[in-house]
């Protein structure tokens, strides 16, 4: 890729440091003028408390009006957040606190955005990418939706991607060829990246039938991010059931390259997860049993809490 | 765009729903051998307790395997979730609650994803892209990131897309021809629009110099979830900064196409805010002043709260 001229990735995040120099050099008069744009601000900076011992979530120093405003517009919040270490008490990485950086605001400077660990505890979860593969009608966006649910239902933070939201958007500029099939993929696998990244349980349900893309995406991510959820079920059920037609479609040459039909499903060889259509005794099993299925793998491997990373 | 014979966008959502039906027709030993896929699970399907008034967090019904599972790992999720309306309590579109739907899971059965409403009041936000334009050295990153933390002080959640992790993955098949400059636009308005569809307090910094492209990305959101955040900081001071030296190759004519020099930068007619590099007194202003000033508008336009959508 040619260096980009334009590039913001690591430039914006340096440019202001020498404003940062100038800030804590002002003088009073400078200082009064900066205030004013504020719309709520304490007279005078004050210290904050030091680091309290957990139990509680983090307070405010006294006249952090931008806490002061959060904390009216949602009590809740306080609650929500597990103890932290006090981010007002700690010394940036100029050496001052918050406090000296040339205002009276308790915001304070960052060249980097919130790490993940953080957005970990803020949601108490763990990022991941279920990856719902399998045929046409073998149940992988019931079960998505239906364990979607499930997790609201238990407080933890998710995405859903499937059709609905990706091919009329994202991938919309795509079409069918063999490229733009794997391009599809590609994609779809880089934005469920983004959320995972950002600590997000990411449900994504597409049929996703090689082998190389499904691994391509998995590659991408960090050990333990991406978790293969294959829908073995028999195409057998999936064309008795058909609710489009689309297997009649295929078999009578109306449609062509129907995964299945006359175009593979290569099965993934060690998902971490395989759902089956029935259980031991023959009988079907319904999407709840099996979304309760990778619920308890999430519960079992630590995705439902924060963890210590 | 030709009708996808792969789409699984509304088909997976109705397929399994003779499966329903059968579900509840089945006998007991089916059941029985449902069950016994779970690794937890009530001898015998119980009725939940009716909706609760307000005032607490919903409360699981008795024999809620998962519900329980949840809430060992983590106890303050029941307070992280503002009063809703017991799900468990109401009947199913099918006109049956969870616990007559097959089997003794407190799952619902669902082909819908959860409601951006839902992810709202989980959250206590609402879901927003505030995307920052302006010149390379303008502060586009360091307001983000400041802001980001900001928000993250105040139990916000919220992601931040740049090009560290967009340029190297989404749109690493992108260059930096006139086509491509649109698509790398487009593409991140689109999944800033997921970020925010989910819920998510979604930061975006990129210099977007042409006011189409940033038209569009607004054009594709629903009213009021696309901020324009204007850094109108005056090229002379960005060119002073110029923390990498770019603007000087591009005096120098080694970078062509250099936004400022040789490349249009197309300012904003009405962004939502602008965020000036002085103010009145001539005074330089910190990002953490910016990131205020941002801060407040979130919370007087309602932002910070899931508000009654």
């Amino acid at each position: 890729m040619p260096e980009c001229p334009h590039s913001v990735s690591k430039i914006d995040r340096n440019v202001l440091g020498r404003e940062q120099e100038r800030q804590r050099s002002r003088k009073p008069r400078e200082l009064a003028a900066v205030a004013r744009l504020r719309p709520t601000h304490s007279p005078q900076p004050r210290r904050p408390q030091h680091g309290r011992a957990g139990g509680s979530a983090p307070e405010a120093a006294p006249g952090s009006s931008m806490l002061r405003q959060l904390r009216s517009v949602l009590p809740a919040a306080a609650l929500r957040d597990p103890p932290l270490p006090c981010a007002f008490s700690r010394p940036s990485p100029m050496g001052a606190t918050a406090y000296d950086v040339g205002s009276s605001t308790n915001i304070k400077w960052h060249e980097g955005g919130v790490e993940r660990a953080s957005k970990h505890r803020l949601l108490g979860q763990r990022g991941v990418v279920l990856w719902f593969t399998g045929l046409s009608g073998s149940g992988k966006s019931t079960v998505a939706c239906t364990l979607e649910h499930a997790l609201r239902e238990g407080g933890r933070f998710t995405a859903l991607l499937d059709g609905d939201n990706v091919r009329h958007g994202l991938n919309s500029n795509l079409g069918f060829s063999p490229q733009d099939r794997e391009e599809n993929i590609r994609r779809i696998g880089e934005v469920a990246k983004l959320f995972s990244e950002n600590g997000v349980i990411t449900l994504v349900s597409f049929i996703s039938p090689y082998r190389r893309d499904r691994d391509a995406v998995r590659a991408r991510l960090p050990p333990g991010d991406f978790v293969e959820v294959f829908m073995k079920v028999p195409i057998e059920l999936c064309e008795e059931r058909d609710p489009k037609g689309l297997y009649k479609k295929a078999r009578a040459g109306q449609i062509k390259g129907f995964t299945g039909i006359d175009a593979p499903y290569e099965e993934p060889p060690s998902p971490e997860l395989t759902i089956q259509a029935r259980d031991g005794a023959g009988a079907h099993v319904p999407p709840q049993a099996m979304a309760q299925q990778i619920l308890t793998f999430l519960h079992e491997k630590g995705y439902l809490t924060a963890g210590s990373s």
